[in-house]
C-alpha cells in the first residue's frame, strides 16, 4: 500500500510524537514531534526534519549544530499515531550535548545521572 | 534528587508519553501514556502501568492478557516531557499479538509490513 502522510493520526496540535533510536546500537535517542509536512520531508530527503513547538517551524535535526539524523528505517505503529525513526546519530542527539535526552534514571526513587557530555 | 512524579511535565491532560524498550534486546515495543499516578505506581510495582485514554482508566499492561511489563529502568528525558521505561516483556506487547507495535516500515513510499503476529 503506497503510503500517505495524512493516513497518519496526529494530535489536535496537528502532530505525532516520533522516538529516535540509533539504527546501530538501538539506544533511544530522544523524542520530538513531526506534523505531516515533517513527515514527507523526512522520507523525501532521509534527513529527519522535526517540527519545532517552541519555534513552531521545521526542524531539519542537526542544520546548525551538524548532528543530523540520517534515516535508515521509519516505522508506523498498530494505531498509527506514533512513528519511530532508525537512524544514524552524528554526535549528540541531545542539546545538552549527551548522545541521548534519556541520562536521568530514577533508581530507588532517587534521580541518577547516567551520561556525561560528549566531550 | 528525590524524584517526584509531580516534577514530570505533562500535556494539557495530565498525560506524559512513556516509550518502552524491551531491556534485553533494545527493540522499541510500544509507546503509551501515563499520568503522575501512573508514573508513581510504575515505579512502586515495578510493573508498568499506563494511563488508557480509551478506557479512562489505568492500565496494568498485561493484567488482562498475561504480557505483563516488569520495569527494569526508568528514565525521564532532557525536558522532563517524555519517559523511557526499560523492561522485561511477556509475550506480545502489541495488541495484534506482534511482539512490537512497529511492525510497518515505509519503504520507497510503500508499507511493507515487517513482523507476524506470534504463534
Amino acid at each position: 500500500m503506497k503510503f500517505d502522510p495524512a493516513s497518519l493520526r496526529y494530535n489536535d496540535k496537528g502532530l505525532i510524537p516520533a522516538i529516535a533510536q540509533d539504527a546501530t546500537s538501538g539506544e533511544v535517542l530522544m523524542m520530538a514531534w513531526m506534523n505531516a509536512e515533517a513527515v514527507a520531508k523526512t522520507l523525501e530527503t532521509g534527513r529527519v526534519t522535526y517540527w519545532s513547538r517552541s519555534r513552531q517551524s521545521f526542524w531539519i535535526k542537526g542544520e546548525t549544530s551538524g548532528h543530523i539524523q540520517t534515516l535508515r528505517d521509519f516505522r508506523v505503529d498498530c494505531d498509527r499515531d506514533c512513528l519511530l525513526v532508525m537512524v544514524d546519530q552524528v554526535g549528540a542527539a541531545c542539546h545538552t550535548n549527551r548522545r541521548s535526552c534519556f541520562y536521568t534514571a530514577v533508581e530507588d526513587g532517587v534521580e541518577v545521572e547516567k551520561m556525561a557530555p560528549m566531550a
